[in-house]
């Protein structure tokens, strides 16, 4: 019984992708200690027979283990919801529950239709995504140079600070052209502790990235392993001088460790206010 | 007095990178038809002292427009809750709204702390993501095809059919290691009307995407202005000829045409059921 209730089924029902509900969901359930959750993810679910389906499923589960699976959706018909709401479950509708508070506030009723993502997504906007995206591609790491006046942003880092990744996550979810330069040993030991001559005339949107060495030397090892380059030693070496010139030009400097892709993105977005300009 | 009650000022508040919040309250906004919604987002609001001020900004804009803000928070501890809730707002509690049920649920207390994502996402999983990622970029646009043994899927396509930052997403939410190859002119007018010859290895794992011609077009013409490529007679040329080679070799095509990246991946993973191998 101890067992069982230490168990629980979850379920993400989503007329979309499912995105909202697993973010919202897994952030309530992390609230809750020693308890083992499993969790499926319905997503698209828009006709009648597919949301049957899904109550099905769920109360097939309940039947199963005996004890109450949770459901997080996010349907917004409410004909569909219902099938969901049907079952014993413990149902968390995450649009239904505002949609009352919503309508008192604004004096108007909802017209309770599944969202068109391209009515917000417009063509302007996808156009400069993409060109985000290809612009971030043709300058990740170091490639090119030549584009660094066309960028929003540009992040320094030594290998392996997360610089790649998060430029692609800006560019994919910010429309944000970020190009990145890797810190290479040649740069890192020079003397007078400066950045490489050609960043200099874009300190104001050059984004320093560091890491805890240890850290750094785990990623390595798992790219590299036994090698010079992901030696604790060497990482300490790095991070600290690329550590020294980067408080010498005076840029932002971002801490990423223990931070996810998405994390340090918010980060340098809220920093830098970068969607000002966009 | 009208036109004040058809634009409304929208606060997007998190302890976290907001994300969540903006989801869902521009999912539940949508709704809401000839409403002018302009929203600003707080993200990381970690201490009371960002609250108190957050709070200041939500109840100024109240006061200089006379017409009744709404929040979406997803803000996890109570006390800094409290200060939003304090505000004359019509404020949107995503998180605190469903603690009580599932607490009923579960049959224990939650531990209301925030969210430490790096529980979840631990370092195996960052490991699976940065890899995803690093496939994705060495076989971006056919640049090698000797390594689509090891991919988790190959999207195929015309130019700009958004197989690229389809790949991007796949591999940074789902670390799913996806390459693509583009068909050029050469592949599309071979006369057997079958995919290149490498590829056909591969169609169990092959996915093709496919868009409207017009839409296509459109695309192009924003990209490359007055050319030949981008001509609506290429375009509807092109998609044909894909069409009828994606159909004799039998893979599973997507119509991406009116879809966000997001769905384009989401909608693929779905029908591959590609988590399954992960």
């Amino acid at each position: 019984m101890d067992n069982k209730q230490n168990k629980r089924s979850v379920f993400y029902v989503s007329d979309r992708t499912g995105k909202t509900a697993e973010s919202l969901g897994q952030s309530l359930l992390s609230q809750f200690d020693g308890v083992e959750f499993s969790d499926r993810t319905f997503a698209f679910v828009i006709t009648e027979m597919e949301a049957h389906f899904v109550a099905g499923e769920i109360q097939r589960e309940y039947e199963a283990s005996g004890v109450q699976p949770i459901v997080f959706s996010t349907l917004v018909n409410d004909e569909i919801q219902q099938f969901i709401s049907a079952t014993d479950a413990c149902v968390i509708s995450l649009f239904n529950s505002f949609i009352d508070p919503l309508e008192k506030s604004l004096q108007i009723k909802s017209s309770h239709t599944i969202g068109k993502p391209h009515e917000e997504f417009g063509d302007e906007d996808y156009k400069k995504q993409m060109d985000a995206i290809d612009f971030t591609l043709k300058n990740d790491d170091g490639i090119r140079t030549n584009l660094f006046d066309k960028a929003d942003v540009i992040l320094v880092g030594v290998s392996r600070s997360a610089k790649t990744p998060t430029c692609l996550y800006l560019a994919m979810h910010f429309s944000i052209k970020a190009a990145n330069y890797p810190l290479t040993d040649d740069d890192l030991d020079n003397e007078n502790d400066k950045l490489p001559e050609f960043l200099l005339p874009y300190l104001d949107k050059i984004v320093g990235l560091t890491i805890r060495a240890d850290q750094l030397s785990a990623i390595r090892q798992q790219r590299r392993p036994n090698t010079a380059y992901a030696t604790l030693k060497k990482c300490q070496h790095e991070v600290k001088r690329a550590g020294i010139m980067m408080e010498k030009a005076g840029i932002f400097i971002l801490d990423s460790t223990a931070m996810s892709i998405e994390e340090i993105a918010v980060n340098l977005v809220k920093e830098k206010e970068l969607l000002k300009n966009n």
